[in-house]
């Protein structure tokens, strides 16, 4: 199984903090690992990390001199290879022309999020979207979750991970799991 | 959704490291959080995290402090609902016994990783199996896994996530939280 025409994107800005506000949230080495890993797993074309702050896609691009070139390519193969899945972007617009480059076609976009939004879509219709053939990127937001401005610019969005338990405050590294799971898993 | 006679447990020992040797590794505040958080959307009865090192035990219930009773709880709720699921145990056995004793009933108890076993049972097996009314405890090993003596004790073996990929290093909390999905979810 290969699933090189989809991408996804985690998303540092614009997104919500807990007052609402939109900010830029802080890039953590954590979720980098943890994003890099699945993504490698589900085998996407490439995962981007959008951030518009300077310091945050340096700390990125140490990051992964250090797995992919370094000490810890030796120490850590599997992270190596996990990590050459890997890309910065400073918009998620960048992102998308990222992928355009490199694949010669826009990806339709398809967002993510724990809230209800309208017209959102079940995960057998994800499933069956993601393998019609053309390119997706997958947005995930950080903080409190993409703005609603974010939300009315793309293409599709998910339904939230809903279990039926009423609590619905995943880490977006275990949403990033499990949606994968559910769109490209098995 | 409830699944109150369904446990899970983060074990931290016996387990094996990089070299295969059988270690305690250390508790991680991140995967206390983020198994914790995952616990409680699948409503869970509980999370036990294993560990035999009393200094480790009382670094969780630092942090069981913080955010159940502590300042934690005002800053964040919904962290303090998800602690709520969590418990200490200093080893398998004690994690079984203290379930027994909540429910008046000894759980089966189901083993997970990384790599093909003999006899392991799918998803559709495990999800039956987690719905027929039996109280179960889901073994989740850190570091390079759980021992091989611990599985040959236990009463069921999860396959392996496995997407056809030939990449299977998922950080242990991304397999918690694809595993639940997979036999609680939807």
């Amino acid at each position: 199984m290969v699933n090189r025409n989809i991408f996804a994107a985690l998303v540092h800005y614009p997104v919500y903090n807990k007052k609402g506000d939109i900010v830029a949230t802080s890039v953590t080495t954590l979720d980098v690992h943890d994003t890099a890993r699945i993504s490698k797993t589900y085998d996407l074309g490439g995962i981007y990390l959008v951030t518009p702050l300077e310091a945050h896609r340096q700390l990125i691009d140490r990051l992964f001199g250090h797995w992919v070139d370094g000490h810890g390519a030796e120490y850590n193969p599997t992270r190596k290879e996990a990590f050459h899945k890997l890309s910065v972007a400073d918009s998620i617009e960048g992102a998308i022309a990222a992928i355009e480059k490199e694949i010669g076609k826009r990806p339709k976009v398809i967002a993510t999020g724990a809230k209800s939004n309208r017209g959102s879509i079940d995960y057998d219709a994800g499933r069956r979207l993601v393998n019609d053939g053309d390119p997706y990127l997958i947005l995930f937001g950080t903080g409190w979750g993409l703005t609603s401005e974010v939300m009315s610019k793309v293409d599709y969005i998910l339904d939230p991970i809903d279990v039926g338990t009423g609590y619905n405050h995943l880490p977006v590294r275990a949403a990033f799991a499990i949606i994968f799971d559910r769109i490209l898993g098995r």
